[in-house]
C-alpha cells in the first residue's frame, strides 16, 4: 500500500478524501488475503467473498477509522503511518458486523441503498432454486458473514499494530469497545420491547450503542497506538462523548426527516419500526391528547405510508421535539468545541477533529 | 487460580477431570470480569450475564481446550501452566458462539438439555410481558450473545499467551481457525439447501466445520503456544485430521442412534432437519426403490414421530450405511493410532492423546 504524502499537508476536504481512500485500500488488501483463505476452501465461497467486498468497499463514511487516525495524530503519531491506517480501518469490520447483524434483528431490507446481506443471500437462494426457506438461508448466511467480520476486525487490528503501541492497553480497550457496543445493541433491543419510552434510558443506549464505539473508543485506541497516557485519553473523552451523543441524535433526526437517497435507508423506517429514540420520547412527553392518539396509532405501524410519515413529522415539529433535539445537539457541540480548544492538541489535529465533528453531525447525511 | 499438582502425574481419568475443572475455573474467572464490564453498564444486563454463565459453565466436554493443552504438552510445554489453560479455555468461547448461532440457524429449541439461548430470551420476553415479537427478541439477544462470545474468545486468548508463545504464528492460526469454522458453517447451510446429497461435499463440510476447529487447530495452537516449529505441526495434523473426521462421523451416528439424555438434543433431530450427513448420503446411495421412497417421505419432515425415526433407523441399518460409517470411523482411528505412534511425543502425551481420541469417538456420547 502506498501512502499519499498529501496527508502531511494542512487539513482540508482533500485530506479527508485521502484518508478515506487509504482506509479503503487497506480494507481491499486485507479482504484480498481473506478471499484467498476462503477460496482455498472452495470456489463455492465466492458469493461470500463478493458480498463482503461489496459491503465493505462500497460506501461508508469511514468515521471510526478517521477518529482512530486523528486520535493517533493527537498523541504524536506520524502522519500517514501505514500500520495505524490498517488498525484504524479494522474498525470498519466491527461496524460491518454490527450493521449486518442489526439488519437481521430489525428485519431491514436495505442498507446503503443495496439489499441487506440477509436479503442478498435470500435472493441467491431464490435465483439458484435452492431447497428450503430462502429467508432462513439468508439469515444463516448473514449471521455467519457478520461473525467473519467480527473475527477479521480482530485479525486486521492485530496485524497492524504500530511499534509505538501500548499493546496490552490498546487490546483491552479494543475488547471493551466490542463488549460495550454489543451491550448497547442488547439494551436497544430491550428498549424497543418496553411499553414506555424513557429519555434517560434512550441516552444510555446512545452512549453504549453509538457514542463509545463511534467516537470515544476509536479516538482513545488511536492514542494508545501512539503510546499515549491516561491523561490524554481523559482529555479526549471530554469532547468525544458529547460528540458521539450528538452524532446519534443527528442520526435519529435524519431517520425521520432525512433524505433517503443520502441515508441509504427508506425514509421513516425508524417510525415504522417504532424505534424508541430521544426524538420520539420528547414528542410523546409533550404531545396533546389528540397528538398522542396519532402517535399511538402510527408509530410502529409497519405499513406506514408517506402520508403517515408526514403526519408524524408534523407532530414531532409541533410538539417542539425537533427543536429540542436540535438544541441538545447544539449544546453538545458547544461542549465539543470548548473541550477541543482546551485539549493538548496541535492546531492541525484540532482543526481536523473540528472538521470531523461538524461533518459527522451536519443536517444532511 | 490455583493449579492442581495432580496434572503432573500419569494419564488417567482423574487427570482429564482435573483439566476440565481447571478449564471451568479459568472460564468462570474470565466471565466474572466480563460480568463486571456488563453490569457497570447497567443491572438490566444481568440476564445476559446469567445466560452466558449457564451456557459456558454447565456441561460441555471441553474437548477443544483438551486438545490445545495436549498440543502444548506435546511441544514441551510445562504441565498445568496457568496461562496455557486460559488460552485453551478461550476456545470454548468460539465454540459457544458457534452453538448459539447454529441453534438460531437450525431453529433448535434445546442445547445440552436446556432451552437454546434464543429460546431462553424469548421466554424472558414472555415472562416480562414485553412488547413485540418474543421470537424476534430471542433471536436478537442470541445473535448478540454469540457475538460477545466471539470477541471474548479473542480477548481471553490474548490475555493468556504464555511467554514461550510464537505470538504471530499462533494468532494467524487462531484467526484462520475462525475463518475455517465459519466457512464450514456456511458450506453446511448451503449443503442443506441442495437437492442432492454428495459424499465428497459432506466430507468437505466435516473437515472445515468440525475436524479443523475441534482437533487440528486446537492441537497446533497449543504447539505454537509452546514455540513449536512447522515440523511438529505437520506431524500433529497426520493424526488430528482423521480424528476430527471420525469425531464428526461419530456425532452423525449419535444424532440418529444416540441417547437424547446423553446428547442433550432430542433424538432424531438430524433426521427431522434432513441434515445432509455422510450417514444419510450413504443410506440414500444404497437404498432400494421402496427404501428411497421412505427416505424421501420422512427425512426432513419436521413433525417426524418416534415411529418415523425407527423406520429411518432400520433403513440406515439395512442399507449397510451404519456399518459403512462405523468402518470409516474404524479406518480413521487406525490412521490415528499409527500416526500417534510415529509422532515425536513422550509416552505421557501419547497416552493422553490416545485416551482423548478414544473418548471423543466412543459409541455413547
Amino acid at each position: 500500500m502506498t501512502v499519499s504524502t498529501a496527508l502531511v499537508g494542512p487539513t482540508d476536504t482533500a485530506q479527508s478524501e485521502d484518508l478515506r481512500t487509504m482506509v479503503g485500500s487497506a480494507l481491499r488488501h486485507f479482504l484480498d488475503t481473506r478471499a484467498e483463505d476462503l477460496l482455498s476452501i472452495g470456489p463455492v465461497l465466492e458469493p461470500v467473498v463478493a458480498a463482503l467486498r461489496d459491503f465493505l468497499l462500497n460506501g461508508g463514511k469511514r468515521l471510526r477509522p478517521a477518529f482512530c487516525y486523528w486520535g493517533w495524530r493527537g498523541a504524536g503519531g506520524m502522519p500517514g503511518d501505514t500500520a495505524v491506517i490498517g488498525a484504524a480501518a479494522s474498525l470498519e469490520l466491527l461496524h460491518a458486523c454490527g450493521l449486518i447483524h442489526d439488519d437481521i434483528i430489525d428485519a431491514s431490507d436495505t442498507r446503503r441503498g443495496q439489499p441487506a446481506v440477509h436479503r442478498r443471500f435470500a435472493q441467491l437462494h431464490h435465483r439458484d432454486h435452492l431447497r428450503g426457506s430462502a429467508d432462513g438461508f439468508g439469515t444463516a448466511a448473514a449471521i455467519l458473514l457478520g461473525d467473519m467480520c467480527m473475527t477479521w476486525c480482530d485479525q486486521m487490528f492485530d496485524e497492524n499494530l504500530p511499534p509505538t503501541a501500548n499493546v496490552r492497553a490498546a487490546k483491552k480497550l479494543f475488547h471493551l469497545m466490542h463488549t460495550e457496543v454489543l451491550a448497547g445493541q442488547y439494551l436497544d433491543a430491550l428498549e424497543q420491547s418496553l411499553d414506555t419510552v424513557s429519555l434517560s434510558r434512550a441516552m444510555t443506549v446512545i452512549r453504549y450503542k453509538t457514542a463509545c464505539y463511534t467516537v470515544v473508543r476509536p479516538l482513545q485506541l488511536g492514542a494508545l497506538l501512539a503510546g499515549a497516557d491516561d491523561e490524554l485519553l481523559a482529555s479526549y473523552s471530554r469532547f468525544a462523548m458529547p460528540l458521539g451523543e450528538a452524532f446519534q441524535l443527528r442520526d435519529d433526526v435524519l431517520g425521520v426527516f432525512g433524505d433517503s437517497s443520502a441515508t441509504g435507508k427508506p425514509t421513516g423506517d425508524d417510525l415504522r419500526e417504532g424505534k424508541h429514540t430521544v426524538l420520539l420520547a420528547l414528542a410523546r412527553d409533550r404531545a396533546t391528547g389528540p397528538q398522542r392518539g396519532e402517535l399511538d396509532r402510527l408509530v410502529g405501524e409497519p405499513a406506514l405510508t408517506e402520508d403517515g410519515v408526514d403526519i408524524l413529522r408534523s407532530i414531532i415539529i409541533d410538539t417542539g421535539a425537533l427543536r429540542d433535539v436540535e438544541a441538545q445537539i447544539d449544546a453538545r457541540m458547544s461542549l465539543v468545541r470548548g473541550a477541543l480548544s482546551d485539549a493538548p492538541l496541535t492546531e492541525e489535529v484540532r482543526e481536523a477533529l473540528t472538521e470531523l465533528a461538524i461533518a459527522s453531525t451536519k443536517r444532511s447525511a
